[in-house]
């Protein structure tokens, strides 16, 4: 299982595996290079594994290497590249805050098409559903978003589609006029497909999966990473597994948040430590607390 | 000289030094942290520097570091943030190359506008002169180019603004009726302007410039850097000129072509050493030979 | 305060601040480029800095710098440039793991004193104290260690000094008597001092703080850690309050303790959820719970 | 040939290649993601892939990867990661330079034995030959350095093996007495023999052969280094070939080594150019010229 095809419906975007260096159990084997004691077996290997992902050691998973081949939207390759944070404010003050965050352009070696050589494809992406803002959160996705009217849905994509045609037209015609091709792109509209390689550790392609997996990403960043992690788990089930397990699904505590949870397990009643902190813990880590 | 407006004659692009550490001899006093000698003066920490350069050890020069803000269009972001080998058989392959080079993102640490949160600006860049494209070379910007005729240039300028239009009206119209702000904007132009930070060493900044500055770069990528180029020198002006006469202004030779002008310089004569060596190195390095 | 002398007591050993970039809002102001409002107050820049340290966004704080020079002796330099895990088993299998985690080489541009040029200077660090192996941890330090005695202690002390002086007096015999600088090194001991500087960003810093800092890591690496702590802390106080109580005091959870924590914060009792569960993170929080 | 045995004559230090990503035209095919045109067989594959390395566009060669394993000392652990610069005027200003240059520790991800969790094994080096100071580059190693007489490396010899015994016993009898281990090996000298596994691209290998095999590098450093080299050719035979030739048999030019280049090319005769820098460049690519 080394190729997804067509993860937006329509044939065009796709996910392949093209290589890979080392398995489930090279990471085990790499930590272990001071004892000479190599492999010891799925179990112990895999025991080991999940202590230096508890412990946040994470180089022996930077001796496995999987390179990708993604088709996608130079948009989504834009979002790929880098990280956005939440606002949870947004209503309040829509321009408070942006924080990027750098991702896969940092750890990964990429190999991408350029438009100054070739005539990019003349191929482009149309959404099929029309999503509605969230209202909770800028980055869209989550369950209280927006009501899209069928009408104003059918506007934007035949707009779009225009906008897509008369763009690529220009372009076509720019070339064939003799317009240098870095200058005739320009007004290219960005839900053109692009292709690219990344290579990456298995701790590059978990940090990566970290940032875009979550459902407040955009629908269109999230299904190449869904591919990703399908085929990680194809290949590296066990490591894939754990670091799912305790890491992905896991959650960071603040000093506060620690001292509370300590509190709580020393016995203390909820009523006794800040109603603040569970309150915002709470939200956190998704428990539906009475008021 | 820390701020440079208006890098594109359209009154929007411009970059700014926002902050820097480190002088113009701060390297010297760091590669001199062995022998707690630190400065030496202007000339012996210049020469020092130069014999660094040479030598391509390039470690002292990490700790000096600049932050430049730029305002400038999405598609010369893409082009910054990478690299483009050229393809010398153009003619007879069109397709044969291209061999993406990482760059900005990889080393500077970046701050991006992000269209996911706020709308982005209503402002875009358009073109003055519509170049052709150089027949010798894919980059284009060379003296060979095609003549694009006034008619062609003004429609596609035309035609250029109103496709711009008409995206930022369907993104405007879109958020207004709900859309989701990261698909609203897919349909965007990548002449669409956007603000940016990266914090980078000079090392970091001497590597940029060494990819962008060559005239064979789009024309719309080399105003930010040219502008980063005259800022360096205003605030490292020794540092800068070192690097410029000593790495920018010089080449690299290939073992077959160091033989070579070792030979000559031996005394040999040119008819007794390779002559295709000769001419591709004339090439290189832009000398006149008689055929 | 920006430099702190005399870090092992024996007059030698110290940390200086070189040069910084940036203060303690920078971050804020960074995360904001894309809305052109700059800075809020510090108020509002640190409850912005806040979220984003919770959020784990950290490239803002990848736009301050700040260079350290530290005097230390070769066995610090090398702990200070990897990191290992604990081996929470090591009664039983004392083989079991070794699990390095990069740190400073990767992430620091660094300028280091070299034995191949210069004659090191004849200074070499000597404990204090001797302090016992723990016995449940093997990076020594804690609480449970083994008691050594005035006698070994002494002893191991004066033959240490024997050692390092016979190691120091075959260099300087062998320089003088023309052997190559790089090999007659070879038989220096680890004590040896070296100076070094390194140039980083804050979130590099912090991330050098989150790996050295604890009461695991051997006492003579943790004392310029604490160093640059204190200094940090003089020149961006409030970031690094913020840093400190938000991530270096809090703890990461794994999808299973977060569950855990999600039933007893929706009311489940302690008889409820697995105790085994409880009890490791009762361990890796402090907390005292009844068996 | 994936291991290279005994590269020190003493039957302990190796070098081994673990694993490995791609081939020898795997540069090839990932520059080509562009076009979609995969492989065109070795002679188009190899003109592509030296046409990247003349051009120093490197990322197709970060799309293969490998991983060796090495069995070294300390000290030329010490220096694998990092690189020092030459300083040309000893003799008048022996404390004048020292130029650290990153390296292996930068790219590469290391795995490497530690002496804080098990006993370091009881294996040192001892030089076979004692070799003298070169009289004219600091490093060592040139065929200028002064003669070592019989009775100088044997006594050297002797002392250095006294000295690792003393250290070694201090240690063992420290562990013993319950000394912290991370403590008690402060005073092993640094020929004692260490372990590590190196995970780092065809381009990352690349640059590290090209700081460490010049013959001015500590000669017990570049063993290892030729042993990756013996390996990278026998795996990629074609790739390794073209970057000899075409990158580590050439040079740099610096802006008026090339002017005069190009002015000896137009026809100009010797003694009608800068001879300072006719003889700068003879002495850099190794030309005879007569005075």
């Amino acid at each position: 299982m080394n190729t997804i095809e067509n993860i937006y419906g329509d044939g065009i975007g796709y996910v392949k595996l093209i290589d890979r260096m080392g398995d489930d159990f090279t990471p085990a084997e790499d930590a272990r290079t001071s004892t000479d004691k190599g492999r010891l077996g799925p179990e112990k290997d895999t025991a080991l594994q999940e202590r230096l992902l508890v412990d946040n050691h994470t180089s022996p998973f930077e001796g496995v290497v999987v390179k990708f081949e993604m088709c996608v939207p130079l948009f989504v390759l834009r979002e790929l590249d880098r990280h956005r944070t939440l606002d949870k404010n947004s209503e309040n003050d829509p321009f408070e805050m942006v924080a990027p965050e750098e991702n896969m352009r940092k750890w990964f070696s990429r190999n991408e098409m350029s438009g100054r050589y070739i005539q990019m494809p003349d191929l482009y992406y149309h959404p099929r559903a029309v999503r509605g803002q969230s209202q909770t959160n800028k980055q869209g996705g989550s369950a209280d978003t927006l009501q899209i009217s069928q009408e104003v849905a059918d506007e934007f994509k035949a707009r779009g589609k225009e906008i897509s045609k008369a763009a690529r037209e220009l372009y076509t015609w720019g070339v064939e006029q003799g317009i240098e091709k870095g200058l005739a792109r320009i007004y290219n509209t960005q839900n053109q497909y692009t292709r690219i390689r990344y290579t990456g550790s298995l701790k590059n392609w978990f940090d990566a999966l970290n940032l875009r997996l979550p459902s407040v990403v955009l629908w269109e960043c999230r299904q190449p990473v869904e591919a990703v992690l399908e085929m990680l788990r194809a290949n590296f089930p066990q490591a894939t597994k754990s670091w799912k397990e305790l890491v992905y699904d896991g959650c960071r505590l603040t000093g506060a948040e620690k001292d509370t949870i300590r509190q709580l397990l020393e016995g203390a009643e909820r009523t006794e430590v800040s109603f603040e902190i569970i309150k915002k813990l709470a939200k956190k880590i998704g428990a539906n607390i009475d008021p």
